[in-house]
């Protein structure tokens, strides 16, 4: 397996219990001692006080704009279902029955959408997070800047077979070298470096030094994302399986900045973000050089997120214009190769791809979603006519820990939707 | 004099010269290392990338969203005026003629608004610098904090003549116990403390330091504006002369956050900024307890400054709505006591005053202005019915520098505005 199922402390509070409104983290003028949640000491990062900092990033550390634009915003039409909470499933270990909220609170959900033929038909705030606040991403980051390069392979700024190296010499002699921009879309690369974010040796916490999400302690490699994934080296044949590193979206993010000349972020926002009807301005998390942290950085609101998800779903048309390309979203939903992903064992995801820094479930209703550590979700259901989105702030990094209640919900929404 | 006046090198170039846009500052993928304006290093207060800087805060360093809100942006009308820029005065010293855009240049602007009767007659943007991007406020901050705290004296949460001490027992024992919560407002506490930007070792420094605005360095200071305003002692008496110290601001901040037991820079949001139609969100510099620079640390965009100014202009009537109580606005229009400001021996501000963290010039015009260094401007002239907001990046702090043309130029165009 890729991910290690990490394992839940018996002690650890559940979601009501760990509230960070009733924690009052960081309330007081000022905070008292035990209220801080601080970047040097990497508190923000433990939990329960991640449940606040997963809303709080900008007042951490350095952020750029994703700018919404000057226009108005994309207005969602509401037809409330109020029935969806009760909504109930089985796990997939075969447990007890559980309902939708049941599932919320398990996963520490921090925000719930559920749109059906593009209408909010269920939309709650829990914790730290609210209509108008920002919540990380982590990963779902990636599969917004898939789809920006996605736009490029359209256009022919990029080529899905040209090499790395030919864009970005920086990278020759890296193990990213060789590699095509198909396999770094696709995770195909075979890449020396561990995301196992229970291991506190993995790579992983050396990239978020290098690039400023964790403080610097006694890293000393170079300064940025970009340095740092040049310092990686090959282990096996790129191409052959499915193999989850972040970095592949980095050197993507790298390669959407050199090909258009301009900051991957401003290209983000000049492509998508500007151009959804946002409500609000996301903003993303950048290291000392101005570099957007491509793989994880992004920080935006449920309802934003929502809009890109409705977005995709409606084939790319969306607020009066045609913002992707519907052939791009075709290419996502027919997915990757399961037979390289299958690989990597993911248990929690049977017969599925990544494509375009997409998942793609293969399952009946032909979903595919964006996914990021600690509950992250933009899942889209084309059969069902659903958009979800779920922010949250779970204790344990890895979806794979959660998977068995998470995903049997969405699909009982999406039966529920289908059959009300 | 409080303001050392610092001696500008004959060899810095000039605003265009120092074009932050031409000089190409963090462009690049990634960025030349000649390029880079980092916090690290302290190169982002270094002249000339500190043009590159004012813009671009955010990027360097934590920060706070003060929100816009969800409503619509209020619309300004233009009707703009295209001899503005042409319309001529002389400077202080009696030297040659200037143009509008002659002083604006020669003060490294990076942004000019003229508001007349409300309606925009004159917009350029230089620069970094452009309509949706936020610029740093510095001191004007203190003019959004004052106008806040005033407020609050109006609602009976605070009272002027309480002494600090009662308010905030952390401060007792500091040179601040015992001063008024008037005193405070008005500057005219007796504190030790140097803000001579031209002198390394004075006190601002340290408490840039504190606060994060500036690497820690060797500061083993307490952490944090609150923290390191406790440490300063009195020196002499309080109440007798305007001595202006940004501590004192900080200490206005703890006021407000402490009575009305919220983080200040939320009831800043709540009171003023989500109530003028701002069209962007503005976002303040924190330290690492989340306190907001109340000193310095507002970033905004020069129409949303326009929109307070215009705002104040109108006694607080605004966007369909009471900001703030008239009572407010005359009373700071009528200003502090010239005489307790005489003393501090501004040379370029000759009878005027200093009154809730506002200038006020007791010129014919009754004009009164934020002001912040580096030549950040909000000036409003009641009788020409004007607002002027010039955001800028001069390679010297103190405003009395530049003094001896902006404030003649602002004179020129109320009086071309008067008498067409």
């Amino acid at each position: 397996m890729s991910f290690a199922c990490e394992t839940l402390a018996q002690d650890l509070p559940s979601a009501k219990g760990s509230d960070p409104q009733i924690m009052g983290w960081m309330r007081g003028t000022p905070p008292d001692s035990s209220k801080l949640v601080l970047y040097n000491d990497l508190s923000f990062y433990r939990f329960p006080q991640s449940r606040w900092a997963f809303s709080h990033f900008r007042e951490l550390m350095p952020t750029k704009r994703v700018w919404r634009g000057a226009g108005p915003a994309f207005p969602f039409t509401y037809q409330l279902a109020s029935d969806i909470g009760a909504v109930s499933f089985t796990p997939m270990d075969g447990g007890p029955s559980m309902t939708w909220e049941e599932m919320l609170a398990a996963t520490y959900a921090d925000a719930a959408l559920v749109l059906h033929r593009g209408k909010v038909v269920y939309e709650r705030y829990f914790g730290a997070s609210s209509a108008h606040s920002p919540h990380i991403s982590f990963s779902m980051t990636k599969s917004y800047y898939g789809t920006v390069a996605a736009m490029l392979l359209e256009e022919g700024l990029l080529h899905e077979d040209k090499l790395v190296g030919e864009y970005l010499p920086e990278l020759v002699d890296s193990g990213f070298g060789d590699a095509t921009v198909r396999q770094i879309l696709d995770m195909t690369t075979a890449i020396e470096y561990s995301e196992d974010y229970a291991d506190p040796n993995a790579h992983v916490f050396d990239f978020a030094r290098a690039g400023g999400i964790f403080p610097k302690g006694d890293y000393t490699g170079p300064e940025g994302f970009y340095g740092y994934v040049a310092t990686l080296s090959k282990e096996g044949e790129h191409g052959e399986a499915f193999s989850y590193r972040s970095v592949n979206t980095e050197v993507l993010g790298w390669l959407i900045a050199r090909v258009t000349g301009e900051n991957a972020v401003e290209v983000l926002q000049d492509r998508i973000w500007s151009r959804l009807g946002a409500e609000e301005d996301a903003y993303i998390l950048i290291d000392s050089l101005g570099t957007g942290w491509a793989a994880g950085g992004l920080n935006a609101t449920l309802r934003d997120h929502g809009r890109f998800g409705e977005m995709i779903r409606r084939g790319g048309q969306w607020n009066g214009q045609l913002v992707v390309a519907g052939t791009i979203v075709q290419d996502i939903q027919r997915g990757g190769n399961p037979d390289k992903f299958a690989k990597a064992g993911y248990v929690t995801l049977p017969g599925a791809s990544y494509r375009n820094q997409w998942w793609v479930h293969h399952n009946p209703n032909g979903a595919f979603s964006a996914r990021g550590v600690h509950g992250q979700t933009i899942y889209i259901d084309p059969t069902a006519e659903m958009v979800i989105v779920r922010l949250a702030s779970h204790p344990l990094a890895a979806n794979a820990n959660y998977d068995d209640v998470s995903l049997p919900a969405y699909q009982a929404i999406a039966d529920f939707l289908s059959n009300p």
